[in-house]
């Protein structure tokens, strides 16, 4: 049989074949990435591909739609079945070589296509998941040749699909031969790292899901992917449960500490609402639980611990040290979760003791590792875990800022909820404010706010807003203190004992910013920031090019004020992002690509770790950043945002002056 | 420094080390097998060595107690703590070489010391178990350079033992760091396969446990084995709680087959009995069942997959397919056995439908495969698993013969238990009986025998004797009939219906053999013997060198009563031996030695297996076996053991002859 010369696109890649050599059996020896589930069968559709007709001077090539043989009875029973294929369109399994050709993969047909991200700047994720379908026909069992069912089934796997010493748990075993008998020995295999079977379907099965869950300290988030598209078919959130043995990490970490077996109710609660949340994106996708085959978990290191059973106790006192830093394996079925017999949930690498899976996550999601601009990422809870650096050099930590982000421990503060003031804007002539809450699209001072909403506190965003506010309207100093003077002004000014407070608005709730809930906020963006400096110095650079602000409370600020309040460092306001739930992000990378999961692992190992407790100049730091930045001290991109109150104060001033003052 | 000369016995390594070097390190870079837990620090005292003093002409060498360092304060700390060393014994960690010198190692300081095995012709066994013992004191965390718990005990393995890649179940995980604190970061860790970390402990620990369950049908065996001496320290055995579902394998297969969830109820008792049996040899140990590592176990593939939970209705049929024939490892933990964290249970692997993990414990008990010797190995159950061969070849099969063996479908017949009649002798002259109870030592023609003992059936053996007796005494032909004309002669033969019954005992219960019983006798004896004919057609050979029998039955019987039955094949009765529980025997080396896991998996994959319900000529053997051999048709062997009825039969013809029948 003379040979062919056959070419791929858009691989590129080329070779010669016998007549007669199926395209798909020529694109698996040219590795040009073509996809099948059934090996071959032509009932998966998986190997569509296209004939490119004309004259390629490049190879050499006229290439006819003859070059192949002709629509075949297997294709038409798949299109008789599965539905008409595109036009133009052959399954790459039923058509065979005649002559030179030139072949299209489809973007769908190939396992290693591009999965979109929504953000334009970041890098798009390749599917490549841990877990692969393949479809085998079981040789009968025969008494002249005693051979389990397993043996059979891992036979199939090696001679079709060169699967070598497949494995599986007793929990799949115990499933084998109910399926088999099921699928008349036509079954599909999920395999896990090419060895592990993972699940296990009578027939033809060519969808498999994974979900992405990040346990955060307040609210959980799942994602539930296809993994044969790597598309996202639905999203979930829940109250962390966990909540009621204590608002924030340290006051969990204390409940294990003071109760015996504290740890494991925390463990059940988690555990329990990770279940749920998995079966709800299952029913709000009309997935049957069966089908998801990998689970990726990310969280801080005391929700990992208590995610996986291990006792945080050591995580809340120093030295801080971890049970265990690498990514884990776990099945589902061990942690409670309904999947395939043998799914697994899969949990990042942690980086530090207060620097857990989700920081692992937000540097997956975000990459600074993968390129050359210096960037700062920022994830801001009861502790910011905050990252730096780029390819040459990343650097780690986490700083205390308390709560007071989260909208804890201020007077009027709540959680991001409903009836919560996010935005805030105050008329540096009047001194009036107005705002908006969580729940509602219309501004204080619009008509009908009064009747659309029930005001009931102040979130982390809006305390931020209030208080970058309260100083470009003058009312704060740059030494964070209310100034008193302006009571005669405006109404709104109040003293309270030796200090005033700002009311926002009276009634029931009064909602207000008292002198401490603004020292509070000093302490805490001064934590992040000396945080941030530290990190700067060891680097050490005197800039940063990009900034990502990640989770929850970074999606909500405005940027702009945490420049204004110096929570952040000097950059281009164009360069500082919200990044949404990056840690969520990064499991749904890890979930949908296995070389993620060792990129992330080394770089994770790579990262130094700075221990903000252990530096002197943590404190330097923390001290200088405690007031409120003005351009001149280094933060030259400020104008850009914003006219800074020098004015103000100066106005402000001159009119003491002017009343003797 | 100069090199010095060290010769190790009783290995004969040798080498040149630099002057100083410890005997333990000598001894390890030698492959010395010079044993240690503690890693070098004299705490452990299990690389105790002696000098050999004199001259070594061989060698070269005159050795002297002086050639190496003298007696230091480790090992006075060492022999205050732990008790003075044998005379001449020092610790090989602290004694450091200055001379020439020839070290002997005694047996209880190697690794690989032989365990003793009571029977005369078994093979030793090399202890070398598949879970080792690791002490090492692991770094303490540094907030500088953060990393947890476990990667820094890894690195201590690592460092200190040389494993690579330690790894750990999320159990284990959970202890680690109240037990390195408890242990002040000293502690011993258990690896598995030089990489699981599977029990860990703090402090120095230097004795871990094993245990081998034989998961019978009928009763469940379990023997507690000390990991670094190889002792056994304690056994028990309990009944099968799932004679409840059914006596026999089948009608347990039934009860799967017709009570939705049946497989799980059994599964489920199946499980609580292992798991009560090991904590009862663990209290008769008194040991703590914490220091449990590996179980072993093994029974028929029913047993096996009910264990595992897997569902056996596959085996209730043709083609008899097991799920899984492979070894498998299985969390102890999942089986509900208390034992250290990560313990495992360690299943053999299966021959084929019918033939268990316990023949291949059998296999491994007996090693067939080792010699020239075509030995015979027969357990006999409900089914008989058979096996033949030597190291040239092995083939299987088993047989159906039934429950007459075991005392069912007897019509005085039950299980070999006190009471049961399990020993029997008729006089050929008066046709009297004698016989012995299982329970007592005197026969029941001894005085007090009635005082002593209540009579309340007759077992398998007490089957088997019978009626081999009642052929020797003639009263029985060698075509099974009960010769009614004896009645004349004895009133303990009688007429029932058109048959006669030889009664062994009158009264409350009444204890007899009727023609039924023999027919029952002679239809299992015949399966079995043609069963074993069958393999020796297909091997071919025509005599067997050695025959072993197993199990229960096999430990009870008289093999001379065998041979008169003709349930075996002719053989000198020397070679003949009851090997009693060699399954659980196969899975107690297995527990010891690690490379027995890989012989027998290669062995059971190369068994030849015969399925006697496919062979024509098994039925053609089936119906040849059901008479009772006489010396004449190939057993001359039996002439060693007994005189046949030839006589007795031609003096009974005569005496029907003389009285004119």
């Amino acid at each position: 049989m003379p040979d062919r010369l056959v070419v791929f696109t858009p691989s590129g890649k080329r070779g010669q074949f016998p007549d007669g050599t199926t395209l798909l059996d020529a694109a698996r020896k040219l590795g040009a990435d073509l996809d099948s589930v059934c090996g071959g069968r032509g009932i998966c559709g998986r190997c569509q591909i296209e004939v490119a007709t004309g004259q390629f001077p490049k190879h050499g090539i006229e290439s006819r739609a003859e070059a192949i043989t002709p629509w075949n009875r297997v294709e038409q029973r798949y299109a008789d079945i599965r539905g008409a294929l595109k036009s133009g369109r052959r399954l790459g399994c039923q058509a065979h070589l005649e002559g030179n050709v030139v072949i299209d993969i489809p973007a769908e047909s190939q396992v290693h296509r591009q999965v979109v991200r929504k953000a334009a700047d970041t890098r798009p994720i390749t599917l490549d998941p841990v877990v692969t379908l393949h479809y085998v026909e079981v040789a009968e069992p025969d008494m002249h040749d005693p051979s389990s069912d397993f043996r059979r089934l891992a036979d199939a796997l090696r001679n079709e699909w060169g699967i070598a010493d497949a494995r599986a748990e007793n929990a799949v075993l115990a499933t084998l031969q109910k399926t088999l008998r099921a699928g008349q020995l036509k079954v599909t295999a999920a395999v896990r790292h090419g060895r592990d079977i993972v699940g296990l379907w009578p027939g033809l099965v060519d969808r498999i899901f994974g979900i992405a869950v990040d346990i955060g300290s307040t609210t959980v988030a799942a994602h539930l992917a296809d993994l044969t598209t790597g598309e996202t078919l639905a999203s979930a959130g829940v109250m962390n449960p966990q909540i009621r043995f204590g608002e924030d990490l340290m006051s969990r970490v204390s409940y294990a500490m003071l109760n015996p077996g504290g740890d494991r109710e925390m463990t059940a609660v988690i555990r329990e609402a990770v279940a749920a949340l998995v079966a709800e994106v299952a029913a709000e996708a009309k997935i049957d639980p069966d089908r998801i085959v990998e689970i990726v978990a990310v969280g801080n290191p005391i929700m990992h611990h208590l995610y996986l059973g291990l006792d945080p106790v050591e995580l809340g006192g120093a030295p801080f040290a971890l049970t265990v830093d690498q990514a884990l394996d776990t099945s589902a079925r061990d942690l409670g979760v309904v999947g395939a017999s043998g799914a697994v949930v899969h949990t990042l690498p942690l980086v530090a003791g207060h620097v857990g899976a989700d920081a692992a996550g937000m540097i997956l999601a975000e990459a600074p590792y993968a390129g050359e601009d210096i960037t700062l990422l920022v994830d801001v809870g009861t502790n910011a875990e905050i990252v730096l650096g780029n390819r040459h050099r990343l650097l780690a930590c986490s700083s205390p800022t308390g709560p007071a982000f989260e909208g804890a421990q201020i007077s009027s503060g709540q959680r991001a909820a409903p009836g919560a003031i996010e935005r805030l804007r105050i008329d540096p002539l009047t001194l009036e404010p107005r705002y908006r809450i969580i729940g509602s699209d219309l501004w204080s001072d619009e008509p009908g706010f009064d009747a659309a909403a029930v005001v009931t506190g102040i979130c982390g965003s809006g305390i931020i807003e209030a208080v970058a506010e309260l100083f470009l309207a003058g009312i704060v100093t740059a030494d964070g203190v209310i100034d008193g003077a302006l009571a005669l002004r405006s109404p709104r000014i109040v003293p309270e004992g030796r200090t005033f407070t700002y009311v926002i608005r009276e009634g029931e709730p009064r909602i207000a910013i008292t002198q401490a809930d603004i020292r509070a906020i000093q302490l805490a963006k001064a934590a992040l920031y000396a945080g941030i400096r530290l990190l700067m110095d060891h680097y050490p650079v005197d800039r940063v090019d990009r900034i990502v602000l990640a989770g929850a409370f970074g999606s909500h600020i405005d940027v702009k004020y945490a420049m204004v309040l110096g929570l952040i460092p000097d950059c281009p306001l164009a360069h500082v992002r919200s990044a949404g739930n990056a840690a969520g992000t990064g499991a749904r990378i890890a979930l949908l690509n296995l070389a993620s999961r060792a990129e992330i692992a080394e770089v994770v190992r790579s990262i130094v770790k700075i221990e903000t407790a252990l530096e002197p100049r943590f404190q330097e730091h923390f001290v200088a950043a405690m007031a409120i930045p003005h351009k001149t001290d280094s933060f030259p991109n400020l104008a850009e945002a914003v006219t800074l109150p020098v004015r103000a104060a100066t106005a402000s001033s001159e009119r003491r002056r002017r009343r003797g003052g």
